[in-house]
């Protein structure tokens, strides 16, 4: 059943969720004008599968049901699921703006709908038919789900036991009768305010003396012991000021949060992993292939940045210098090359034993990478191409100021039919995305979210098959295949 | 049929080709040790398709006959066609370490699949059954086609019909009663000596004055009046000096002829566009975007400058260096990036009116816009890995030597297991590839093969949609769409 | 006479400024929590002046009155002179992390040293007479001024005569009998607020027609008619929060203003270009040159984030890994680059007629075009070291919670013995100089301060000297000098 | 006494040289064709030093004798004298395009001048004054001296005196009343044929273990015992086809050679260093910073190549095209880029205790790191701007062919006044550049002389002064200093 965007804001407003922002409890997370924008990208992911024309990439038919459902609640069945994977989340990327937040719970959907088949074939466990009942679940409600992965870590050096703090790895504390305690914390996570439900993941491979570490289950958001402490960005407060014009993207936003796990309850039904430490490994990485696939996100707000740079070019009446169409041009160029790398990896994905397709490891990783680089170039082209009015321009208050309006009226009007005011507009757009709310999803999220960039690396450097090179340099340079 | 690599190397015997080089006719080029190395590289096309394994990749079945066909005789019937073409490409640039020349024919033969029936279509004519016609010779006979496109162009701010000089680009000079005359040339033909056949198409988009200009034809590669210039390759000569060690690759390489058509017979049966001006700019559209999909060679040919730079850091005992190793993972990480774009724009393809299946047009582009640069970079990268004595290294006569081999010997020995040979072999292999002979194909024809940056950078700004990314931005910043 | 940092705080608060922020008039802007920072950085350059070890750097002998003055009011008498304004340049901006804006005056006065003169010699007036006496002045009284050029422009495709509205430029509106009145606008004057004086100048070069544009003037800051309307920066307002913990630099800061002219009056002594249209290209020239090596800032400020990248690498403990060595590296090799342009520049400087000093115009355009570009690097590699953390850290608020503040203390808690407010701190430090308030200038400032990438890029052009690199390379092909 | 290039040819004449290329001794080197141009180099930096209007930078007064000498023989005495240094590479790099070999011995001589003094001050030695003994000799007689330190280096983990091979590196290996005797070898020798005099320096810090591996000593070129090999260079037999045309540039080259040391005697006056094997590191280091200044030589060999790609787009008739004017600006501003660093660490010179001035080593290293990018970068442009034509173009042969010469005129002919003969020239030039004999020099060895980017990679590290850096980024953050 496919909500609406009404009603998925009104089934948040049901959920009983402890938030802190400012270090204040904040009892309607739905109306906080600072996290409202985020609620608002997730509810397009709602708008969208509805709208006439979208329903091809927003939507899928459940292999569970046969229903349609949206497809960030879908196991994908086909390569052509992936690809419309990629493009759902370019369409959305361009909608919002921003992170919308709702792939992290998809993507750890998928992965879970992997291992959990694998952990059953080797142990005979019944962790598949579990996760499918919980599928059925979210796929029926169109619920959103956070998928909770980073760990604080502590010290990098050591492993999950061997931490002074052994609660900086999420982990089992007690068995009950009718489930498990844990205790832990997850952090940067994004959309978790927004969501219905929260899938727990470990962060990295483990061994056996982290059987305890090794766990992943799901639980509604508002499960008691759960706390959430916003995170802050570059220029949250503007949202608080009253006047949207400082905001640049008015209408849309992200949000992280640290998610705090003090002795929850987990029933049985609800666990995935449990204490499968072997297991740990491969959950992490099909869930790290599946969302760096979802970085296609990023061309779509990089579609946002390009028009935005393309119309204050204009504005400024500066758009026929070759310069500037080149920079125009190159901007298009990254943006599309991220686009190719999510495609790729799509395109060349492969059924697992349980049935879903997966997309291709090394691509996923490879166009990861890159979007750990080109966002920075793209937004770094646009504020060229801005001026440095961007950052500059006075107030929306000195804008509408009866004494000192009337000279930025007069003075900030560019040479086109262009008003001062969209002028504004778009500069404050640009402002947004390169330094402000969303430059936070844009660019630090695209350099470090779904991994940072050298666990990329590593995992490249992995995959590659350079052996197989060597032969074939080998075999033409003159040298025999059996020689060193 | 499939032809073996013997077969084609024997039926381009027969062929009576007028070739000259360094001033001189070559009688024999099938022999000629300079050329002989770029039929080998054709001819492993004939080869790999006849070998057990990759007959998915190098075959396919003929829409015409339903025969099994070699791939590069094939026309797209589907987007899994254009994704094999690209696997096709990598796998034989990995195989034979250079351009292996027989792309650029199958992609004119699909560019010709589509336009005709195109041209057919507005004017009522014949040329789709021609070329199908052709197109069956072609297939059963499992020919070699060269795609010859790119005219001298003259004045390059000129259009054809007011060249100083009018053969500039090549020309209808007389209709005879069977056929037609046409003079001009076409400059650097990659593999022309090496092909049966020559499918000669028009170089830009033309207006009517240009109507003499806007033909298409296929010719016998032997037709009375054709001349081949070879083009000369750095390092060409060393394949002469009789001691494989200093070619780097001593198998394989590439060429490219300057073909003069000296008022040539064309009879109307090979006639594939004759006048229709307006279609001159589709034909070069569709086939540069089918020869920028091709550049997924190059791919190949990295996978090949990876294993030889790899190779050669355990062979100067620093592989464990980890910026070695990140220098490994940065080319693996641009090549799979090369990579990605050839997949992309195969998997995105669409299905053209006559039926054949066409890459995306945009995404083509912005693939063969990153291989202008990126295999530059992965060649200095691999001659940072390779260490000065790439260019330092004397000959191998010098190694050979009753008097100074032995200093060779023993100074030029790394600290691995393996001999100085073998290191002076790799280290050739990457001069090959980044100064030598193979550098023309892997750097100069990564640049300007199938159009030069700019041509890429053009159609990156028609394609590129960025009035509908304007719209995007302008709505998000709360600019009415509307307004300016 | 050198003053206090102390002193200088004084003599801004007899200042009668009229400014206006946040829509609002600011009475008191030495006091006001978001303008502060900016004047604590221009007091930084009084207090450094008066602190051992840094005389030679910081101070000079005015060659006027044979006195020790500080450098910011100094003309350059050699090239060990223009050495010192680079050293001095990075100094301050590795002690204040920002923008500390004083340059903008030292590079006016010296602009005008070189075209007051220049102009006399033609015509026969007192503009350098004048200009000495302005500049005894300012020496004297140890004064910060503002260097006021870049105008609105309006529509950029028409000179200054030809806009729909005459006062898109600033320009002279009446003479009187002991002055002239003018009216116009100064877009992002840096530190205008913190200044003593306004130096006028014209933004472009100018013919005839525009001979009411071409007007150079200093007037006290205060002067009747001006207005200042402050920029808003990214995250300005966390300054009035209350708690410097969120607020990054809590030290420092930069700012920008609109300057309206209101029909302000200039009385003849002030007055140093006056309707001599054909100087206000050479001064533009003079002034762009002089304040693109005064970038070497900007290397300052990247030793602070270099120095911040480092301390959160050995916070997260990772310090020791291979590829956060090498970005470290990275860092140094890209921020040692851009000061060596501004060295070089400094050291090939030559004497000009009125007996300035000034820098090498090409090196000087070539040191600032990398300025546009190695920052953002930079900046991405900051971010790049410093994990997602610097983005998803809540509030200072939060972190003094009674209820969750524990849990940040606890889940935010590194490997070393680093405090998690530590590690806070740095992370804010961070994010003021690659998002924050403090991105405006090391990034946004970087890109368009002292001209835009292509303005650069023009003067490249024109300075390069190709047709003399065209005869070197003629000649080594071959090639007879006197052909074409 | 400044020799004439024809009196310095006559002296190479008198030298008796073992000298072996492709397998065989080669009698005369001074008229064979592959040699030859690189003596003409050499050559060069005779010929200007007479020339009127560069004796400021060709020439220096000894600080011995008083004497006007050639400033490759000069001690550095002034930070005047670096930037001349420097001005010097770029001028004879424009001059002859390539490498003139001549700097890497002046290098040495400067290195010595430094550290003999410093042995002595600590042993109470006197090899400064055989040092200086020598130096007056070289001055006295003009003479060229080869500074040879690259060793063999085997294993590269292990120290010289646990290698395999104890020759690796080069040794003493007997001591005898009047001198030594050595054995070893010397890797990429630049120049070497083309000197007076060979000056060995060890080519790494030692311990004591390798004491006998502490040697540095001069030595006539042709003293017994000693055998040059020379390297192999792209492209290098087309100096021996006879026509100049397919050479690129016909007159000028460079060469490197092994040199081995078959047990060479080494009389005790002519060695500076003798088992102190703590002042190996030093020497290296010393000698190091010199020759990455000297590096300046490329932006005079990318003079040229910005030369003749403006050249060649105008015979393409593109020069006009904005995207061409912008690469032209790319490379002038890269070429600038680097030209800023050899200019700024020479600037920023500091005397060392014997009086000798030395560069910067921070800034030095920096500029030869950017040495080992941009030339690439520049070359790529360059070869975009030449187009395919570059590598198509056939042989000088076939221009000339009675058969098919009168084609090549007629298609190869640009949109120019200029001549297809012109315009094969300047194409050759840029082959020659970027792919062919001089891309050894310009790319190759840009990447490794002096050092491979990883040696730079650790000086800056090791310069770079993080520390400071950090104390400036704690106290910004608020950070107390004396915390961790």
């Amino acid at each position: 059943m496919l909500m609406t965007a009404r009603q998925y804001e009104d089934s948040l407003r049901k959920l009983d969720l402890v938030v802190y922002m400012f270090g204040r409890r904040v009892e309607n997370p739905v109306d906080d004008p600072i996290i409202r924008p985020s609620l608002n990208a997730v509810a397009k992911t709602y708008e969208m599968a509805l709208e006439p024309g979208f329903e091809d990439i927003m939507t899928a038919v459940s292999h569970l049901s046969g229903e349609t459902i949206n497809r960030f609640t879908h196991i994908h069945q086909s390569t052509a699921d992936l690809v419309k994977k990629t493009k759902m989340g370019r369409l959305l990327g361009a909608h919002t703006g921003c992170c919308f937040q709702r792939c992290v719970g998809m993507d750890a959907l998928n992965a879970l709908s992997i291992v959990t088949f694998d952990i059953d074939a080797k142990y005979d466990t019944e962790y598949n038919k579990r996760f499918l009942e919980y599928l059925s679940y979210v796929q029926e409600n169109d619920l959103t789900c956070d998928g909770a992965m980073t760990d604080p870590k502590g010290d990098r050096s050591l492993p999950p036991h061997k931490q002074p703090d052994p609660d900086m790895f999420l982990r089992v504390v007690a068995e009950k009768k009718d489930g498990i305690l844990v205790r832990g914390a997850k952090a940067h996570q994004t959309g978790a305010v927004n969501s219905h439900e929260i899938i727990v993941m470990p962060t990295i491979a483990m061994r056996e003396e982290d059987r305890d570490y090794a766990v992943s289950f799901a639980l509604p958001s508002d499960a008691a012991g759960i706390t959430y402490i916003m995170g802050r960005q570059s220029c949250d407060t503007r949202k608080t000021e009253g006047d949207p014009l400082d905001v640049g993207n008015p209408f849309f936003g992200g949000h992280e949060a640290l998610v705090v796990f003090d002795d929850v309850f987990v029933p049985w039904e609800r666990l995935f992993l449990y204490k499968e430490y072997e297991f740990a490994g491969p959950l992490v990485e099909s869930f790290a292939s599946y969302h760096r696939q979802s970085y296609a996100c990023k061309s779509g707000v990089g579609d946002v940045l390009i028009g935005a740079a393309q119309t204050i070019a204009e504005y400024n009446g500066v758009h026929k210098a070759s310069h500037v169409r080149d920079k125009i041009i190159e901007m298009n160029h990254l943006n599309e090359t991220l686009y190719c790398g999510s495609l790729a990896c799509a395109a060349e994905g492969r059924r697992k034993p349980s049935g879903t397709w997966c997309v291709d490891t090394l691509l996923a990783n490879v166009s990861k990478q890159n979007v750990t680089r080109f966002p920075y170039e793209i937004a770094r082209l646009a504020q060229d191409i801005a001026g440095g009015l961007m950052v500059t321009l006075p107030s929306a208050a000195d804008f509408n100021s009866p004494e000192v309006g009337r000279w930025l009226e007069k003075y900030y009007k560019g040479n086109s039919a262009a008003s001062a005011d969209n002028r504004f507009r778009i500069l404050r757009l640009i402002e947004n995305l390169t330094l402000g709310a969303a430059a936070v999803g844009y660019l630090t999220e695209s350099m470090h979210g779904a991994g940072s960039p050298q666990a990329q690396r590593i995992m490249i450097s992995r995959q590659a098959n350079v052996p197989e090179k060597q032969k074939l340099a080998k075999r033409l340079s003159g040298i025999r295949i059996d020689e060193i």
